[in-house]
């Protein structure tokens, strides 16, 4: 009997129309867990050395990421494309290459703008909380700033 | 008298011509440090509530990174450019947006093939081990694999 070995992981990972060798598409996150719309994920790098990962989201045209919060950080390089971004009480358009960092507990959203895919690196510990969803009384809090109201639509 | 306070950092840092708004232009090593040639840093996240850097290097054509090895490990993305890369016992060709992870203790340089820059993102611990640089024996030994000893020079 043939005896199946499992191939070694190479340390090259070379790039493709957005796509890298042996890195799996993958949901945004798990069907119904949160509001999100039209976004794929691709763990770029998620080493039991390193002590964060670093991940890829591509969000189509019209598409968002869930309006969330939580502890840990996020540290944000736009990779393709323009959005949108919520950050706490503000919000302000990105473009390839911006960096973005998400302190703690700050309301967060992603709006794609545009006719092309927007695509971002997200650094994160690789231990971490889990997102929170805002409440129908913070979502009136956030409302209540207009530009936030005419971001969320 | 005028009391200086220190403007708070922003969250956002637009790219411009591979720069950040507020993010100094850094030596790449203290001088005399390592052998290297045409390099600087630019540290796009180092956050204390982030368990890891990310730092983004530019190596002008010609140029390139130390010999090095250490037990830490990075988390490389090619950013703009082309190079070629010695990791172990290996020399591979690398473009734009190619991933390579460099394993503990693994002998690792960067050089740029062609005549554009080459830039790539580096996702480090913020907690590390300094850089060990080979001894003339062990460069002996890479030197034995003759693309190692024609990309060595």
């Amino acid at each position: 009997m043939e005896k199946h070995e499992k191939k070694p992981e190479s340390p090259f990972r070379p790039f493709g129309d957005y796509r890298w060798e042996e890195v799996p598409l993958l949901a945004y996150k798990e069907e119904g867990a949160a509001p999100f719309k039209a976004i794929t994920r691709q763990v770029l790098f998620a080493n039991p050395e390193l002590h964060c990962e670093m991940r890829y989201f591509e969000v189509a045209p019209g598409g968002y990421s869930t309006l969330e919060r939580h502890q840990h950080t996020h540290g944000v390089m736009i990779l393709r494309g323009q959005a949108d971004v919520l950050l706490g009480n503000e919000v302000r358009p990105v473009k390839t290459f911006d960096l973005v960092h998400i302190p703690p507990m700050t309301w967060h959203q992603f709006r794609t703008t545009g006719t092309e895919p927007m695509g971002f690196l997200c650094m994160v510990n690789a231990l971490r909380d889990k997102p929170q969803l805002p409440t129908e009384d913070e979502l009136k809090a956030l409302k209540s700033n207009p530009a936030i109201a005419a971001f969320l639509g």
